[in-house]
């Protein structure tokens, strides 16, 4: 399996708000014709330690690859860097600045002069063209002859040296770089660089790969723990372990349960992880709540839409995370009609029909005051179903008897209403989320019930 | 200034699903006391990749910080492969394992024996203790004397040799290690991470630091582009270049800009950002709603408590967000009365008394119905402001006179209700975000008019 380095180039990239995510679409992409991603580097614009980085990847790795520092500007270095670290000269392509000049014409602009420097090529790499931007990118193999007689600099072309810690002075070599490597230079802006990567480096880097394929599956599992997931489903995925590779995650409030199938043919793969995830999913039941990792929302949307049944929905704790996730979903208007964030209990009692004996007897925060906000609520709407959210998400507002993370979900179709009770760990953000999840897969349950 | 580079250890980092966030968070801590990040690795549980970094990381940068990989399983390596990076055996550490015991029967549990593996440290290395699991930290300073004479091995301590591709025999030395380097060797869960780094290597670090005091500010801009917003402050920002960097970002809906200042003291650094925070603010006027990173939703909350005003909101395209973003907030139950999700027609007449007329002669997306349900949601809730949007989020709905992107915000007071029109770029999620932003920001321009 042929391996991979991303390093991603930007002095954003090492501030506490900003991070590489680049490398996480390329990862998915690289992983997909089974060339495995063996490090990541974000370094900032720093010549020394840009040049070393490269340096050192193409020594360990197969696939070198840099995203970033290709504009226009001074602290723009990934062209000349990159060109010193494979030891070759960078080469000035006038036809570039030509087409540079017209596309700018085009958005009826002069090219500023300092354009030039994307016309900058290294000796010997095919250019990679750049549709939504005015850096082209760069592939060069090791092995590709430069244009012209090699002067000192260049006999020690692939024998690239080390430069110390104050970036000095390159030292004496002390490793020779195995042959054969691919150094390939993208822009940073992802509507550049994933054009760019799918068109011109895709297809080149499946021929070198030859012809592993690599397929992922998500499956999603609400209201089971991680363990629990792990202990019931170990002999299966232990059985496949040569064909597939198997990881657990917990995600928030549900686990994701990811399938990576390696294999000779798309075909092959598919069938595997098909086969895999159809035993998986008949051990866990009804718990599995999608199987190609859609969200809860997608697929609450989809069992609603496919049964023809309407849905209203009244938060209280969430605030509208609900509504807001279910009309996350294009299309939704086929089935969500309202949504109600009754805050206060004058909201509960005036536009859920809460009665006042409810709440005095039982308080806003209970199994009857959740089922009386989704009754009322189906009722106000008219729609076939309703769900409700009362609880306590902090950090304020728990008592001995219902703490934070208190929390009841209320469900009313036509037969009537019903509730549960819920005691969930986390913050406020995590405690609404959670409800919220809670709440969608407590419907989703109640539809199967319906539906088996 | 001090350099820090910051190695994040464990192949499910290298993953299209997960990626490191814990040297964000170092990033900033390191950078509040002077200490600048010049190069971030992301590595997986492999012992010849992880080496080679760390080593490569000792000869750049004066302090390297390792997250992960120091747990009791098979493929936790970085207790070991440290130590070889720093030509340093383990040694292990009877006391750590008779406290690990304690521990564990005090949750009732007997030790695993393959805990005893987390016994092993750095010969020479400082411990940093952790509360917050079984595995503690390291950090060793360069010249600490080996505990028994050094071993043929040890006679290189900090002259490393580079491994091959292959992962093999080292070959040559060709580099000598700069003298006095820090190597910090921390857990990956966070919240055992973040502890150990506050209370055990901050203050030493600090010192190392050697007293630079760096402080950051972020204000938040709405309604601004952001070269805009550059153009207008860039006099200001330049002139106090020397003391603070200032950098401009983007952020779905609204500007950051994010003011780093250096000084000898607290004190000082916070007397330069409080000036220059004041400055730009003078400048922009309204449009900066925040000068400490509040978030809107903060803002408006605080706005509105102060006042002792009441809210309540009525939501079509954004389906829930607006109502989720005010209860985000805790404590929002002061001032946030209740929510309407109005999806359908249906529910926008019933729920919020949009009238047939209005519907049919202006249309659910129209400032009439913004309008409409301002002031029907003001009425039925009884609250002093309401807030109001309607619109097209897409991908479908759009009409050659209502693209998708066109959205109306009504609001209502006891003066009556008026409405704005906007034209949002973006895909069905910027959208609604967009929106929902648009909402806070008019309501809160309208709390600004009634009070100035």
């Amino acid at each position: 399996m042929l391996s991979a380095e991303i390093i991603a180039v930007g002095s954003e990239l090492l501030t506490p708000e900003r991070t590489d995510t680049n490398s996480l679409w390329l990862t998915e992409k690289l992983n997909g014709i089974g060339v495995e991603v063996k490090l990541k580097t974000i370094v900032g614009d720093d010549e020394a330690r840009l040049e070393e980085t490269i340096r050192d990847a193409l020594k360990r790795s197969d696939i070198v690859i840099t995203t970033g520092g290709l504009g226009p500007t001074e602290d723009d270095i990934t062209r000349q860097v990159s060109g010193r670290a494979v030891a070759r000269d960078l080469v000035y392509r006038e036809e570039l600045v030509v087409e540079l000049r017209e596309r700018f014409r085009r958005w009826n602009r002069e090219m500023p002069e300092i354009n030039k420097r994307q016309a900058y090529v290294i000796d010997g790499a095919d250019i990679l063209p750049n549709p939504n931007g005015s850096a082209v990118g760069m592939m060069f193999e090791n092995g590709t002859p430069p244009s012209r007689r090699p002067p000192a600099q260049e006999a020690r072309a692939g024998r690239p040296h080390r430069s110390r810690r104050d970036g000095g002075v390159p030292t004496e070599d002390c490793i020779s770089m195995d042959a054969g490597f691919t150094l390939i230079v993208l822009p940073g802006p992802p509507r550049e660089m994933q054009p760019m990567f799918e068109n011109f480096v895709l297809p080149r880097l499946k021929k070198k790969a030859g012809g592993i394929f690599v397929k992922r599956r998500i499956l999603r599992v609400s209201g089971m723990g991680e363990s629990a997931v792990d202990e019931i489903i170990a002999p299966i995925y232990k059985a496949s372990k040569k064909t597939v590779q198997t990881s657990i995650l917990f995600n928030k409030s549900e686990i994701e349960i990811h399938l990576t199938a390696k294999a000779k043919t798309d075909k092959e793969a598919d069938a595997t992880l098909e086969e895999l995830a159809a035993k998986i999913a008949a051990k866990l039941g009804t718990a599995v709540f999608a199987l190609k990792g859609e969200t809860m929302e997608e697929i609450i949307g989809k069992m609603l839409a496919e049964n023809h049944k309407t849905l209203s929905v009244a938060e209280s704790c969430t605030g509208g995370l609900i509504g807001m996730r279910i009309t996350d979903v294009p299309g939704s208007s086929r089935y969500f009609v309202e949504g109600s964030v009754a805050y206060s209990n004058d909201a509960k009692k005036q536009t859920l029909l809460v009665t006042d004996e409810i709440i005095n007897k039982f308080g806003a925060v209970s199994a009857e005051t959740a089922e009386a906000m989704a009754a009322g609520m189906r009722s106000r709407s008219g729609s076939n179903y309703a769900i409700s959210v009362t609880g306590i998400a902090g950090p304020d507002g728990g008592t001995e008897e219902k703490p934070v993370g208190t929390v009841f979900i209320g469900f009313a179709d036509e037969a009537g209403a019903k509730s549960i009770k819920l005691m969930l760990p986390g913050d406020r953000y995590l405690i609404r989320w959670r409800s919220s999840q809670a709440a969608l897969d407590y419907l989703r349950r109640q539809i199967l019930k319906a539906y088996e």
